[in-house]
């Protein structure tokens, strides 16, 4: 099941972030890169951190592939998939859920606490994002104003934490996280939550 | 004594890294992700480059228990704080003499030549900055004209080297070494010290 | 002779980080970190991501010293350099060919298949110039419309796979992709070849 849903998440997020790339007038070559990155960029830094080398997509092709196979289809079918951005931002939003359970099993794997688990879940999850508006050359979206995301894994890991002091089975375990983080990201879209910006008197 | 001085130094450079992040107008998340980054950045990448992975915050929870606790007490406290620049500055400036000598010691602990140890000493002391600069949109403070800061973090290293060989016990070297890197900073900035920049005639 | 064009390489990488990094009105040491960043920021992104630590620069102190070497030349020449530019170009399209071999032989090295070692190759020859772009705080020269680069290193790279399926003599084939690579390159900016960048209709 998960399994399915991480080839759903990188093909996803593989063609939104060829949308972005076109939208920033990068070349062929660059608009490569940017769906590269927006989908493995976020789980290429934490195999790096965790010391899992050499990185994961090394060792699965089919990542390479699925990300190859999302590069062309949003080329041919760029116009299209712009009007369905409504579809994207529901896969996207499985995505999230599903990169944080990933990295949470990927922390766990190596022995990890769990609060570096859920760090490693919430930087699988959008730090691809971070370091595509890095190469954009713009601050990133993931640190700004805006309705919440990283917190949303955050909490969703926390969740899953609590969840396994109860005993629960690790699949059903993961699976009510993922629902978890897909339903709040939809609520806080809907809701327009947002982390508040602090100011400082002088 | 050198790890209580890392411990201030983790603490200050994340607090400087929350008012910098809240004049740049992040939300909550940015600020926390910033003062992280400021704080354990160049230790981070110190790590990854030399192989000492999972990376030193995620084997000793206590870094990120500090950086937590900084977060907070910068937040509540950010209107006073801003008024305590000169305090700041001088933690900051300890860091700076005490990160140096921590990356050198990593160097040394894996075996790797004196030039190295310099290098590592000025990264884990200088690049936590330098990332926050990337994240924040900005030339990194550390690569343009200002006070000379990253080049004393290398004169101090090689310093170190120096008395090393006059047979120095280690922990007084380390001392000394930490000192004269604080004293030429305080100097450099008192006396507005700093490094030309070239031009090229057409 | 692939280590002789490798010091060559990394020596003019170098020197055309400096001229770069002076123009961006870095001071000294932002020159240096630039120079140093430019010629081998591709290669120790390799290393982190094949686990190939500490990063090789790190254990060959060579390449430390011909950057260092390479600093101080182009500096106490840089009017005259600036003039020399045509050599300048000659020389880095030798290490851009260089490079791209020098990446797929590690990739060999770690037992990778041969899509993760062009990858590899494209990223030794051409990331180094992308990390100094980040850190100029400007969108990547590599990801945006201008003569092809980048996509060079990956068709030399299939042609090396291809010729190796003739049993060719290692060296000949690095040989023979290297030349290619300087050839298509010369080629690419003497006939101003260039890929396209896309839109969206909406």
């Amino acid at each position: 099941m998960i399994e399915i849903l991480d080839i759903i998440g990188v093909f996803v997020f593989a063609i939104s972030g060829v949308l972005a790339a076109i939208n920033k007038k990068l070349d062929l070559f660059g608009v490569f890169i940017i769906a590269f990155v927006t989908a493995l960029g976020g789980g290429t830094l934490r195999d790096v951190l965790i010391g899992r080398t050499p990185v994961g997509w090394m060792q699965d092709l089919n990542y390479v592939y699925l990300i190859i196979a999302g590069y062309f289809i949003a080329i041919f079918f760029r116009n299209y998939l712009n009007k369905l951005r409504l579809s994207l931002f529901l896969f996207d939003t499985i995505g999230l859920g599903v990169f944080t359970l990933i990295g949470i099993e990927k922390g766990l794997e190596y022995g990890l606490h769990p609060v570096i688990c859920i760090a490693l879940g919430t930087i699988t999850a959008t730090f691809g994002g971070l370091i595509r508006d890095i190469l954009c050359n713009e601050i990133p979206l993931l640190l700004r104003k805006g309705t919440i995301y990283a917190t949303i894994c955050i909490i969703g890991g926390v969740l899953f934490f609590i969840l396994r002091k109860f005993n629960l089975q690790d699949s059903i375990n993961e699976l009510v996280t993922s629902l978890f983080i897909i339903a709040f990201r939809l609520a806080a879209v809907k809701y327009k939550m947002s982390l508040p910006v602090l100011t400082i008197k002088s």
